[in-house]
């Protein structure tokens, strides 16, 4: 796959996001001192896949592309994958360090109690989108700024959403393990393959992913179902051609699929129970891309197991890395992936920019692009409420 | 995944494409003399998926649902999966069958020789699309009848020919293979994974699957091109939004993403041969549920292995069942599967409505609905040619 227009189009959607909007106002929302700043990154490791791709700025061995620059201007940059347990690289860093950037895919677990121990820190920022890997509370009570890439990679986790259903749908994965095993068996993909023409497919959150999902759904003639806090925009609404459910347990005995599109708080922890897995209509197909907490894990596994669930496909788990023995790796008619949908060469080429957008911002005491902030001035952004 | 709706999807499928639709003049277009007919059905076998799924119309066991149809009007009608070798179940019934029902998915390879052994033949049926293992040829020059189900799984396939652009775009297989496998390496997905927004893609064949897949890849804001005798209608042409290209050679080195929708005939033969591969971009994604033949076999494993080709995926290969030795089994970045993309359920039961209509206008004397046509009154089908 060739990159021509890749880097044209991350600087594209960033603008439009607004991440180079400028601003008449610029307030010092951070008690950003002046000189060195220590700033720590923790990204996964790429080994043997670092040098394959010169665009594969999200792992640990590039850290975004922004070590000399933050070097060149006398601030420290160090970069880790070792996050948890006791003696883990990040703890030592975590009482003099200033600033922490973190993905979803390899989140550094910023509990309270680092918090507590983080003297000098400031700000908290998440390359990609999704602060849930935060204890959100913690840092506003501390005055600390969390920022995402707001926008990054909604369009790499929508394609991919919409991947995992057709995957699902159409059965794929049992036709794959055959031929790699040496079989043609073809009815025993056939048995339960079916066309997503003409499938109620439902988007749980219809936020800026969802939405993208649902104009992607349009040209498959599916009846298209959401369930938000908000309406759509009428106009869009009308242009997608998709319902709204106020009452998501009303919503969910219609859906032949279902996408899980909401982001994780107190809220949505736990959402998908026992009992509202069993609300789903029998042979459920489900989608989650969001985040693995938003279920729980052994109701998956025990209506996977029955045949309830019919399919499962996502690429969040609870936690992260999953371990060898999490159920989800083993449980029947899964279509999982590590958490990946998020970070496409051409997405880490954009919360790249963002990142570094927003630590320029920092240093010069600028604001961030509104919609990046998480936590700012002690306030939980809405959508983490 | 539950089915309401889908029988009624059928009929409007059916009736939209035409089967239904009413003619003022019926000729005898066969030599349909009254009394029984013997009629054989080619048909994958199930065992234990048979019972799975009561819609599940297209294996052995069910063969189309036209058992008790057939036999209550005196016809007799014999299933069988033993298609190849010596002593096949099939050659037993050739010499006096008068009508031969298979399907691409485990196609009944209908060859000159059997033709002339078939001294009782008349009609040939394909319940789906694509009727390349009959030697049209052979069957113009002995007087037979060919037909298929148009349209009754164009639906299907496309939609499968999305599924595999995304996994291939975005790397699917690698991850989820390393989830049973107890891995968790996110790097060794990403490091190759891109959004499909702003790539090229170019269809090799624009006729009514090449045109659906247009359709469903206009909202992912990619490059649509496409290679075809004809050009589309201005008017879905400018919808689209998809750029005709008249020199097949000029437009391969565009895309990013190359997906082969032309039926296999004497020119398309081996048309993706070394050299033409060679002319692709490298590391250029394709897909193929066209048929297998289509490219050359040792060619494709070749650049998959040097990685000029950075991922194959399709359901069509040459021949079929594919043995176990095929070698785009083992070649790299692969995301093959047996032949399944047009034998949904939805699509079983449009293609058995089909033939049903088909054999019960063969009966009567009547035209088939003149799209179904492949080869008619020693004539083949202009897109066979």
């Amino acid at each position: 796959m060739a990159m021509k227009g890749v880097i044209a189009s991350a600087v594209r959607t960033l603008a439009s996001s607004g991440s180079s909007a400028s601003s008449t106002t610029f307030t010092r929302h951070l008690h950003a001192s002046a000189g060195s700043k220590k700033i720590v990154g923790v990204f996964y490791k790429a080994n043997e896949y670092a040098e394959l791709n010169p665009n594969f700025l999200g792992c640990e061995e590039r850290a975004l592309g922004i070590k000399d620059w933050l070097e060149s201007q006398g601030h420290k940059y160090i970069v880790t994958d070792d996050k948890d347990g006791p003696d883990c690289e990040l703890d030592k860093h975590i009482p003099d360090l200033h600033v922490l950037i973190s993905t979803p895919f390899h989140p550094a677990y910023v509990t309270a109690e680092r918090i507590k121990k983080a003297k000098n820190l400031q700000l908290l920022l998440t390359a990609g989108i999704g602060s849930d890997h935060i204890d959100l509370k913690a840092a506003a009570a501390a005055g600390l700024t969390v920022a995402e890439v707001t926008g990054s990679n909604v369009v790499s986790v929508a394609e991919d959403e919409l991947m995992r259903i057709l995957i699902l749908v159409r059965n794929f994965v049992p036709g794959y393990t055959q031929i790699v095993n040496g079989d043609w068996k073809v009815a025993g993909i056939a048995h339960r393959a079916y066309d997503l023409e003409g499938k109620t497919v439902g988007t749980v959150g219809a936020g800026r992913i969802g939405k993208l999902l649902l104009q992607r759904l349009k040209p498959f003639n599916c009846h298209l179902l959401y369930h938000d806090r908000f309406k759509i925009d009428p106009e869009l609404e009308q242009q997608i051609g998709a319902k709204f459910e106020e009452d998501l347990d009303a919503m969910l005995p219609k859906c032949d699929v279902i996408v899980i599109n909401t982001p994780l708080t107190e809220k949505t922890r736990g959402l998908f129970d026992k009992e509202r897995i069993a609300k789903c209509k029998k042979g459920v197909l489900i989608v989650n891309n969001a985040r693995g907490a938003i279920m729980d894990t052994q109701a998956v596994v025990d209506a996977s197991s029955s045949g309830h669930i019919a399919g499962y496909s996502g690429d969040v788990w609870n936690p992260q890395p999953a371990p060898k023995d999490h159920p989800w790796r083993y449980m029947p008619n899964h279509a999982m992936t590590p958490h990946i949908s998020g970070t496409t060469i051409d997405a880490q080429l954009r919360y790249a920019a963002g990142v570094k957008d927003m630590l320029d911002r920092y240093f010069k005491g600028e604001d961030f692009p509104a919609q990046n902030y998480i936590v700012k001035d002690g306030k939980i952004a809405s959508q983490y409420q």
